[in-house]
């Protein structure tokens, strides 16, 4: 039988983070392409302890079938402890929702949000994934390039202007993936304003913003929300695990409810027992303690990776000097074919991420620039797949 | 601000049984409402041991991210073993995919294969959660009438040939849900010959296929399926727990890399400690002999709540008698009112669910049944409760 599939999933192909996750399978190669937290910043010994407790207490609520909205006590946590923590959280106003990873927050807005055709616009360049999960609705994606101090508020307003059915400005203005970049706080006052005027809603994605390892932390967007058009998406995946996938929401009610109805019929609800962990890790573990432990293992490979760029790169190659987050950004000169430079390092037995793959039109679009991991590898392989890197800089 | 909703999330509500699931907190409330597993039939020291052991001696790889197929030895053993048991996969043409919980692989069958305005056919009565996610889909839902032997062949071929579009049938042939009625293999064949015909798909859903108390097995459609036009949906929810959200689907090799194109961006992947738990608890522990314990567990609760609908149900009120599953499925004569019915039995603390929940288009159609949950009431619970039920048929 000839299959027949749908237009959605025709706009949109497998993650090329995630297909070259699958090369570097091979132990010989040094991977700068995940997004993965490092190996060493996981609280095994917290998890083990607390899992072993759940399954002695609460088994049956560990296993049994729970309510959309998410396990209760954590969705309490949520609303009452970790977002008004960071402003993001009004209780008139807003509620929030555990979500399966912040992967399906994005998912789910989209979901509730937009008809076919309708515009999102998001940053150029941007996270894969969410651009995927937007483009799978059929949507009008439109990019918005990115200034070293967040989007270009000409090009913001133009397309908020022009363009039709403006729905979502998705944006993650703390550490931003890929870039590094953080979005100051003018810069966030202003989008905001801008959106208002439009009426369309931001979605602040902000997976990494816990994890500042330099300077002082800017004020969400979602703290600035006087209006009720912030959509905030948060996750445990950096802070605490990924594997668990485990994230939340933080919006306004009336959105909230239709977000509950799009869960479940997604997946009925979380994973309860990775809810039940995640819990219980932030509310009887010292929760600052890790966080401290996680942004002084990152200050030291972020320091380190940069270093070995300044001591090998060839200096046309520029970059960016994240203050938290797990990624660098290197952009090429012009006139070289960056492409062929990451399949290159590939054959060395480097892997980056092309920059092409976090535009929102691959197709059409060129990018001189590739992405670096520096929460995965060790030192050593950083100190030798930089200097792989650098040596090919030196001969482009 | 007035918010904008999508066209999708318009078409559908949150779920009536999952509504009453709230009301059912109350500890007075008799629910015969739920779809759950009985809270007995979690092999709890066994996840206990299985996850200490985890934890110990794979503790990264159960917390880090992982590739959106599946943890690859529990996927192996659903492709080697569990699904070839019962002949529902074909290794040179099929592939099978790890979902976040049946519910999903649902959602991303529909997400693949239908555009808006495509019709899917389903059965009438037929699983909310599943009409749901195919309404999210803005198809075109129509629903089959079920016979005692599985599904209206003459409706269906007329839906086949007169319905635009066409992509999917969706359909639960055993221990259906509502109805508890198992389709015949006639039926099985009959069905089968008829999608092929029209080259419609068929999504064979069978969470509750390993639950039978009673009768022989009848083959799955899936193993009638020599044209690679039937999408198998299994899940662990019933047979292990429903908590931690673990299914898989066995589909044709070049649907299957849609579907883990269409999840990627869903949930990137199901949570990975529970895959290990399914893994190891199945492959380690002895997983028939569970499944043992289980169908003698709802082999009497079934047998003593159809023993007391005997001897308390007026006789005007007809049920099914199943060989399997969790459920009972009562109707009532077609002059009383059963919505009035089902709301008066909260009011005396006994909850059903109203068939409504389960038409195709509740807003158009006439239900006069409701649906009786055995496997979480206690039998104390089971006789008061029948006993209330049955005190009112005698009133109608």
């Amino acid at each position: 039988m000839e299959y027949q599939f749908s237009e959605r999933i025709k706009t949109i192909k497998a993650s090329a983070i995630r297909e070259i996750f699958k090369l570097t399978a091979d132990p010989a190669v040094i991977s700068f392409a995940a997004g993965n937290p490092s190996p060493d910043a996981f609280p095994v010994e917290a998890v083990r302890q607390i899992t072993a407790d759940i399954l002695k207490n609460e088994p049956v609520e560990a296993l049994q079938y729970n309510i959309t909205e998410g396990y209760l006590p954590l969705r309490n946590y949520v609303k009452e402890t970790l977002l008004p923590a960071i402003g993001s959280f009004n209780p008139e106003r807003d509620d929030a929702i555990i979500v399966t990873g912040g992967q399906q927050g994005i998912d789910l807005t989209c979901k509730v949000l937009c008809n076919e055709g309708d515009t999102v616009l998001c940053e150029n360049p941007s996270f894969v994934g969410a651009l995927n999960a937007i483009k799978a609705y059929n949507t009008n994606l439109v990019g918005i390039d990115l200034d070293g101090d967040g989007v270009n508020l000409e090009q913001l307003e133009k397309a908020l202007k022009t363009e039709k059915n403006v729905k979502i400005f998705y944006t993650i203005p703390t550490f931003q993936n890929p870039s590094g970049i953080t979005a100051t706080l003018e810069k966030r006052k202003a989008v905001y304003e801008l959106c208002k005027k439009y009426g369309v809603l931001i979605l602040e994605d902000n997976p990494y913003g816990a994890l500042r390892f330099e300077g002082e932390d800017v004020p969400t967007i979602k703290s600035l929300d006087t209006d009720g058009i912030v959509i905030y998406a948060g996750s445990f995946s950096k802070v605490l695990s990924p594997g668990i996938r485990v994230g939340f929401l933080s919006l306004p009610k009336e959105i909230c409810a239709k977000v509950v109805v799009a869960k479940q019929v997604n997946d009925v609800h979380t994973n309860i027992l990775a809810q039940m962990i995640a819990y219980n890790f932030v509310t009887k573990y010292d929760f600052d303690a890790h966080l401290e432990r996680l942004r002084a293992l990152y200050r030291r490979k972020c320091a380190f990776m940069l270093e070995q760029m300044d001591k090998y790169f060839d200096p046309r190659v520029t970059f960016t000097r994240p203050q938290g987050g797990l990624f660098l950004w290197a952009t090429l000169p012009e006139d070289v074919d960056m492409m062929q430079f990451t399949r290159d390092a590939v054959a060395k037995k480097v892997a980056v991420v092309p920059g092409s793959a976090f535009l929102p039109h691959e197709e059409t679009m060129i990018s001189h620039s590739f992405r670096l991991n520096f929460s995965m590898p060790s030192e050593e392989q950083i100190e030798t797949g930089i200097k792989i890197l650098g040596e090919m800089t030196h001969a482009l």
